[in-house]
């Protein structure tokens, strides 16, 4: 899917297409929509992360909020959306062991009493065990350093739901 | 319910009981929880009115393009949210006759065409002729007047829905 493709969406094909890109928040698809024609995909992308950064500090702990626990009730549940249940699946979050489950859990929780969101990390860049150690690492942080952290997070995992998008379209020109 | 009730929810109950007081804005009831715990209920309501004020005009603009168009093509798919169900039955929009959807659909076409969002009303507080008379008129307004207008209508439904939360919960007390 090209840049012309997308400027010659109407608002509900952009928003069924785009709706997801960063977790549960149609808000910000809905927000950028203002900035369109876009001169290319990258300018769209840029218009996502522009907004985010004008949100106040309550504002991005919100969008870290939308994001599930990673292998948490959302998972056991089947109530994750079509992309984090695919990313969880691609990061082996869905075949874990008992005692991994117990681990992930404890240490979701520890993290969601300390820092008021729960931990976001973009799994389809990593592995179960590279996620828990990370988890284990970024409970350290301060909660300043913490928050900078899951919105960089946030980021990549909308560049990779983006890409997602653009090559499905390009492998299924049909579908468009 | 009270605020005490609000302040000792954990997240999970917060954003099921409040997920949607703004039209399909997870985001807004996310970023508020920073501001928990609440002194009255009315504190809580004044949290979301100051978040939605502090968004760029793009944010504000993408609230009103997370409502559905009254009578559109959401009620007719049933894709509507529950929430939004009621209040167009409510006004009567659910059993307008042929020439009436006709008409509505003319002038909320002619509105997104003039402006880039959904004419939103808070439909609860109205009925199906002065919805259509009230679209009318503010076809004619200029988009920073109508922009500013919208929000006010979308202030107006939060309050509604929050008062419905906390009159349901009232008489309902065992479904808490």
């Amino acid at each position: 899917m090209d840049v012309q493709t997308i400027n010659s969406m109407n608002y509900e094909q952009f928003q069924d297409t785009f709706g997801n890109i960063i977790e549960k928040c149609l808000l910000i698809t809905a927000a950028i929509w203002s900035k369109q024609p876009f001169s290319s995909v990258h300018e769209m992308e840029v218009c996502v992360y522009e907004f985010i950064e004008s949100l106040p500090m309550s504002g991005k702990e919100g969008i870290l909020r939308c994001h599930p626990d990673l292998a948490g009730r959302e998972l056991s549940s089947g109530t994750l959306t079509v992309e984090s249940q695919h990313e969880q699946l691609q990061a082996g979050l869905t075949s874990l062991t008992t005692e991994e489950q117990e681990i992930l859990a404890l240490l979701n929780s520890q993290y969601k009493e300390k820092f008021g969101f729960p931990f976001v990390i973009c799994a389809k860049m990593s592995d179960k065990r590279k996620i828990m150690e990370e988890l284990s690492y970024r409970l350290q942080n301060d909660p300043s350093t913490e928050l900078l952290k899951g919105i960089d997070e946030v980021k990549k995992i909308c560049h990779l739901r983006l890409q997602d998008i653009l090559f499905k379209s390009a492998v299924l020109p049909t579908k468009l």
